[in-house]
């Protein structure tokens, strides 16, 4: 426990979502420490920041006496580093939690448990168990780590039976320390996610469901409130419930769902704040990241309501030039103060309005000043079929 | 100037108002850096702070190498301070225009020259003075120190020529070094704010009036935008452009005005962001933390529109138990990380609605939750009366 008057929050992990938490704390009186292994992570531009890695057990011992409760901003913390925490300072969301949601078996075996149908799927462990796995499953399908796996790292898509040789060729290696597992491909209609907070005391909220785009497997837009969803709201917040008590889970997720003929199926959950939640920071009346900081230090959750609609941009690489959202009407610039790189997220920016016809016009407007007509004619389609 | 890519906004002085500036550049991918002459200022939470007094030249040039900006969180820095740092790296506002506001005398002086009226005032060097200067302005009046004053401290309220030996007895002694200056007493109807911010490039801009209740001198509770005020808007934002222009003001300022009989009358002028205009964080679409960034880097201004109605409790002091506004709809709190201390502004809390109808009913049932009936009550006639 920390000496001071003020609670200090711990966050394993110093990138964009760390920083964010960071921002999003300080108004509620609680400081945020940060660990990462590079000293130059950008949450260190608005947090005190240890540079250690995730076993050094003396940095990390230091670090657990600084804080009240340990959280993450990654959430392939390795399982022994998270449970070495929690048995000296309040850790959320527990380790088992977080275990579950490293491995896609894990997940997908809990997500058919709480009643949410998933893709066809089947562990794969060496060359002969992917033809099993494929009689089974069928083709198309997508070999994936079971472990360490985001934004569309660690996929071989396989077209047909034959590519088999193909996907043991890319992925086969890790078969051993990471497991593999072979996941039928969806045709779905639409990609939803619910974001969920869930309190220290059990209660329970959901914000309302978002509409995802992604490119090459990387988020691309999001849109909230998703328009018509009234049907799928109620299905998608009973399954994060369930899911969060079966895992008493404390603090924020997000539930990355397939629309397929009217249909919820279950593709992941991430243990924490999450990219498609970026909107609620403008767009809700409170965000993931204000709703997380009081989650983990068992303060009131805030109303999860949206404030009109909102839409955002994902910028990937780099910046583009920030003066046609700066000059925008309801329109929000978020840098993460990181270096450009290939296929790194750099920033984001979001744009509310109070309905979706000025929320396209908006949006085709941004998209044409900024030269990114293309990232915004899906989220302008979706808002003008309504 | 900064070698690394990300500009840094130096700023002087580290309370709260650093601190949300801090906050508020983030996202902007600005990075702050604060000088205060307390190690443990509040705005070090979340920016890196350099100790030093404002005779430090040492620390001084040191902190301008490494910024490209400064600004105040603090008007009252000296003025050779600020015109050393002049010389040395850009500051905004320019020096000129932190003079004039720091000077009650200069700034009345130049409220009448804009068209802007003022109570009856006049200089006042010597005891002798005083009788000459209230032959003139007559009572009650308000005896106060030209520079250096702030929330009602240096100040001294004569009700009757009677009280000029009291009045002389309580600030005298201030006489000869900060200069001192007797107002007429004005009977106000109400105390209204206009804040403003004026870009690099000239571009102006106001975010709707705010109306202000102060309690002993210092802000208690804030509304926007103000009710009843569609027919000053106009001529507000007008004296407050001609002001900005006058002075080649650079960044967000607040002129705080009196209504009488209708009409508009200066009351003074704060070179910095402004405790009335804390409602911007959520309730305007660039918050004035944001838009004096953006002012002093040269970056396009963002919209200063409201969205609903906005109502700010000030938390002087100590504060409340947080639960009833983190348990509130659009409700948000502000906890400025400084220990309690009688007087301190330690936190602010910002309420939210669509319609004036909503906002009152919220008001109330959090100032009952929070035992501020007192506090809410004058807002809450405000806005039933409409």
């Amino acid at each position: 426990m920390s000496a001071s008057r003020q609670p200090v929050l711990g966050i394993l992990g110093g990138g964009q979502l760390a920083r964010m938490l960071a921002l999003a704390a300080a108004p509620l009186g609680v400081n945020a420490l940060v660990v990462d292994s590079a000293a130059d992570a950008c949450a260190g531009q608005v947090a005190p920041l240890v540079k250690a890695d995730w076993t050094d057990y003396a940095a990390l011992e230091d670090f657990a006496r600084k804080v009240d409760v340990v959280t993450f901003d990654f959430e392939n913390v390795p399982a022994e580093t998270a449970q070495w925490l929690a048995e000296r300072v309040a850790v959320f969301p527990n380790p088992r939690a977080l275990a579950v949601a490293q491995d896609r078996l894990a997940e997908k075996t809990l997500f058919r448990e709480c009643g949410l149908a998933t893709p066809e799927f089947m562990a794969v462990d060496d060359r002969a168990g992917l033809d099993r796995a494929l009689a089974v499953v069928g083709a198309p399908a997508i070999l994936k780590t079971r472990r360490l796996g985001y934004d569309g790292k660690g996929q071989f898509r396989l077209k047909t039976m034959a590519d088999a040789d193909a996907a043991w060729a890319a992925l086969g290696a890790q078969a051993a320390k990471h497991g593999l597992i072979l996941e039928a491909f969806v045709p779905f209609q639409r990609e939803l996610s619910v974001l969920a907070v869930r309190g220290r005391g059990g209660d329970f909220r959901t914000w309302p469901l978002t509409r995802n785009w992604h490119v090459d497997g990387v988020l691309s837009m999001s849109l909230a409130p998703a328009p018509d969803i009234d049907t799928l709201q109620p299905r998608a917040t009973e399954l994060a419930r369930t899911l969060a008590e079966r895992l008493d889970y404390v603090g924020v997720f997000a539930l990355e769902l397939f629309v397929q003929e009217g249909e919820l199926l279950g593709n992941e959950m991430a243990p924490r704040v999450h990219n498609s939640g970026h909107w609620t920071i403008e767009g809700a009346h409170t965000s993931q990241f204000e709703n997380h900081v009081r989650a983990v230090l068992g303060l009131p959750l805030g109303d999860t309501g949206a404030r009109g609609l909102s839409a955002m941009f994902n910028w990937i690489g780099e910046l583009p030039g920030p003066a046609p959202v700066l000059r925008g009407v309801d329109a929000h610039w978020h840098d993460y103060g990181k270096p450009a790189r290939a296929g790194r997220k750099v920033g984001h920016a979001t744009v509310c309005a109070p309905d979706a016809a000025t929320l396209a016009q908006r949006l085709e407007a941004l998209g044409k000043a900024l030269g990114r007509e293309a990232q915004v004619a899906p989220t302008v389609e979706a808002l003008r079929r309504g």
